[in-house]
């Protein structure tokens, strides 16, 4: 069948494009040496994830303890949880995971780590945990050196938990502009590599420093010291990744196909897509919608189910009710969190489709 | 149980506020004699809808013909889908959906009326829609007066619907502040009912006019000529409501649930829900998320999976790791998209589950 017979909106994935990306950034890492560990939120899809292992990434990344349940069902039998687990119902849920998958966390804090050594006593089996570093982004994570060494020793006074690495996110790499970003990920190598060797000069071995995101990890690779990265974007890009010049358009594999429902004026279309495809995450940012093809088209403004844009009529294209059009959105992990299903094609024959079966795992 | 005992992150709703709400709007139509024909988008769950038909609503709206359908296999049969269908899967979806239930459908085209029409003459039972027009949002609809007229004549020569009503919807008032609101809301109202004497005088008989928003139903509801009003997030409200000054904070009847997950310094915290809970909406907007009961925190910012707020330090309440928190969202509609569940609870005390069932219903 035809991509552009299908009944929309609808999520679609170029399997031609995205193979590229995967095979890409698994070829940066091997040539680098670092362990490729990539975040699997992006897509939440297990044959995704697969793919990128079957490439050459050494386990993966996940957000939620739901998500990695999804992909311990698929197989996949290691999987870094970035995000600090609290409660019992999480701590139950971490103990029987551990029965049937390598599953490494993250946290930033002494109260966590309790809570995750007592699993690891339960289970006579230390749970390998990093711990989170602020390199700038001011979100989660204590501050590189002492604050972190002094961490690392508490923590390292627990039984049934070791700090095995160093972990961090430099979202703040998202906001700096191409020329200084590669200032930014040095410094937040420098950071994480002056922490781990003043853990070492107190005795606590630490290995492992993880590190990556999209934007960043094509540099990280590069830097001394850097054992793992943990890109998830790559994997289908967006305009995001193509303004901030780590993706081409060629290169973005995911895209919302969306009908032309309403011309209510020469110069205005609405397509029967918004908020509930593609998010509001960039909205008003230049181009943080991009029709496919089409330069012609502008979109304006989106709502929960309209997406209304306006055409250059100068151009000389027309355009009518019932047209289809390819979108490639601004943010493309919180996309496949609104599809329960992605429908996949090479050129414009569909293949198939996929369960995002990771969608909607809150907790 | 105890709603705080909950493992989070959570949509949690308030059925005592929720009930208070669906029947103050129930009360307002009633007094002013407009049928109530409340928006389900906003919570997409059947039981919510069949409470709001036990309170007076005539019958309900829809954006999605995947909403129509949950909502019809839950009983409902007065069903109004306020979006332009096109496509030969979504007409056949339409006229299997009028075997069992009552189905109003809005449009602003001829071609889109043509698709339609062949279902009612398939059917030999006319479709009934209602020709939306722009009051000012400038997302669909014709102009009112003679291009709706005119629009009027020629779906009028189509064998298989009948044009019974005009509807449009004000998105605009939600931009206006309070104090020239009704100037909006008046002036819609006179575009509708000159559009409908137009037609009227050129022969088409037009019964309805259909309008509604929940900032702006209460004063459309003192408009003569109005037959028909279509709030949706009255039942539930949010902070932009309260910014607008059509509900209090006392009125939202759903939160998100969340757990402080980090303390990474002494006036920052970190909650267990970001986007994928409360969506990008309203993001930047003062007061935005609004923690209840906790006038000492502010949220700052939000990613995916985190939300990283400041404590007021000179309050002098603590915040520890593994506190609850309660969240009223900027949006609440696209809220309920993100949620397979929701928990309900009156007091403090649990109630139980209710499924979204008209959860991402993209088509």
């Amino acid at each position: 069948m035809n991509l552009f017979e299908l009944d929309t909106p609808r999520l679609v994935v170029d399997l031609d494009r995205l193979e590229r990306n995967v095979d890409e950034m698994a070829s940066v890492a091997r040539e680098h040496h670092v362990r490729l560990r990539p975040h699997t939120k992006t897509h939440k899809i297990p044959e995704f994830a697969h793919m990128q292992l079957s490439a050459g990434a050494a386990g993966i990344t996940v957000a939620k303890l739901g998500e990695a349940e999804v992909m311990a069902d698929s197989g996949i039998d290691d999987i870094l949880v970035a995000y600090p687990l609290w409660g019992t119902e999480k701590l139950e849920r971490l103990r029987a995971l551990r029965e049937r998958a390598r599953i490494l966390v993250s946290l930033d804090s002494f109260e966590v780590g309790e809570g995750i050594a007592r699993v690891g006593r339960e289970q006579r089996r230390d749970v390998e945990v990093y711990l989170e570093v602020d390199t700038g982004h001011h979100r989660m994570g204590v501050s590189p050196g002492d604050e972190a060494r002094l961490l690392a020793r508490r923590l390292s006074t627990l039984t049934g938990i070791a700090v095995t690495g160093l972990l961090t996110h430099a979202g703040h790499a998202y906001a700096a502009p191409l020329a200084t970003r590669d200032q930014v990920v040095a410094r937040e190598i420098q950071d994480l590599v002056m922490t781990r060797a003043s853990c070492q000069a107190d005795g606590l071995e630490i290995t492992e420093i993880s590190v990556g995101s999209t934007p960043s990890a094509r540099m990280e690779s590069l830097e001394p010291g850097v054992t793992e990265v943990r890109p998830g974007t790559y994997i289908c890009n967006d305009t995001a990744m193509v303004n901030l010049g780590v993706a081409t358009l060629e290169q973005c594999a995911a895209t919302i196909l969306a009908t032309v429902v309403g011309r209510p004026s020469p110069d205005r279309f609405v397509i029967d897509a918004g908020t509930k495809c593609f998010t509001s995450d960039g909205v008003g940012r230049s181009g943080w919608l991009h029709v496919v093809g089409r330069p012609d088209l502008t979109m304006e403004f989106i709502t929960e189910e309209h997406g209304v844009g306006t055409i250059d009529r100068d151009a000389g294209h027309p355009l009518r009710i019932g047209d289809t059009l390819q979108i490639i959105p601004s943010h493309v992990c919180p996309v496949f969190n609104l599809f329960d299903v992605v429908t996949t094609y090479r050129g414009t024959t569909v293949e198939g489709e996929l369960r995002v079966a990771g969608r909607g795992k809150v907790r």
